[in-house]
């Protein structure tokens, strides 16, 4: 991939938990900062039941659309860990104990320990590239352009960084922000404008109440550094036009 | 609807803010948490950014699978606010002023501070009903089977309550979870066999880590509290056998 080109990916988050409420679902931020940081741009999240079919026909309509797909969720011991056999499945390939998987969890228990629930985690779909995990032993697994990390947050944390060398990002995604002691009403109709002449910028804005007092923030986002500043200048005017107080502006 | 039907939801979260991994997404887990309170399950959740295509197919495509569709974000004063532009090209309406909602906008603000930006905000698909909001003035709206509402977590939770009226929930689902100090490989042979006999119950095992200390959660959910009585009654079999230390019982 060239550094010219816009690289994409979805996240897919599996589990029950997450649907129903009883879990809040904070995965599919770490990935998306991180994914962010090394210049690839995520355009979906699904958030999706353990049920094999729907995994199967989501992983299968994403990986065509995306340069990347991340799974998180379902590859650990228990029987509603479903994903190592969708995603078998997704690619029509053989679901079957991981011999290096395997090694590594057997060599990661206390001898006896390595039980069949733990043994089920050395299942995965043949061929099968293995993700490191430094926190918990059970490795996850990339296939093609999709990667599947588990559900709990602090092991999908610790395995993101080991993944650098395995994706390809685009063109830096550049962001600079403007806050400023306003509300957006005041100022819709001159960013509108703005936005219109900025067209190789994404204008966002966020509004805000931190310690009582409300405020904007104006999230310029693009691959290029001179329409940020351009961009900028222009914002900065109306603030100045409009006697708006700023109060920062962050890089 | 009749009780007896599992009622069914989508959830679609609107915002580049929270693809880029600035913003963390809180609403999926307000929505969900309300519409299992009323017995209504979430079948999906979509995540997708500001662009009027992707959001009038979404709805197009989530609005015929579901008995309702929630949509969170995007219906705010400024350029990047497009999802009541959005909705009536996905039912095919008028994008237009809401008498009624400008009225409630005209009263909300002082006198010289309803401005075009906040006008904007009375733009809605024609026939759309409102959505009271008891915190900031704006309503949501309806269109059928499609709710709108803010982006703003506090804003749409204290939208969310004057909803109760408008929804039919189907058969409440039952929840029951049973904590135990032991580690997901250690029951799931047996807790596989256990689902295996319970058809009607979904197990759900998640393992959580507190003070330092690793654990199990077993969730039971059903509409027949007389199913998840008899799978609790093999679960407790499973852990008395086992000589696993029961934390507690959550009803």
């Amino acid at each position: 991939m060239t550094k010219n080109k816009q690289v994409n990916a979805a996240i897919i988050i599996i589990g029950n938990e997450i649907l129903s409420g009883r879990t809040k679902d904070t995965n599919t931020n770490s990935i998306a900062l991180w994914l962010n940081s090394i210049a690839v741009k995520v355009q979906e999240v699904r958030v999706i039941p353990d049920i094999q079919e729907i995994i199967v026909n989501t992983v299968k309509d994403l990986k065509k659309k995306n340069d990347y797909v991340f799974t998180s969720g379902g590859i650990g011991p228990t029987h509603d860990d479903i994903t190592a056999e969708s995603i078998s499945k997704a690619f029509d390939l053989k679901y079957e104990i991981h011999k290096n998987a395997f090694k590594i969890l057997e060599e990661y228990y206390k001898p006896g320990e390595f039980n069949e629930g733990r043994q089920k985690m050395a299942w995965m779909p043949s061929q099968a590239k293995l993700i490191e995990n430094p926190t918990s032993g059970a490795p996850g697994f990339i296939v093609e352009n999709v990667f599947c990390l588990p559900g709990v947050p602090s092991i999908l944390k610790s395995m993101l960084g080991g993944l650098k060398n395995e994706i390809s990002g685009g063109q830096p995604i550049l962001s600079y922000t403007i806050n400023l002691r306003t509300v957006e009403s005041e100022i819709a109709k001159s960013l509108t404008n703005i936005q219109k002449k900025n067209k190789g910028v994404e204008i966002g804005s966020y509004p805000f109440f931190k310690a009582g007092k409300v405020g904007v923030s104006i999230v310029l986002r693009s691959e290029d550094k001179n329409k940020i500043t351009a961009c900028n200048k222009e914002i900065l005017q109306l603030v100045d036009e409009k006697k708006i107080q700023l109060i920062n502006q962050v890089n």
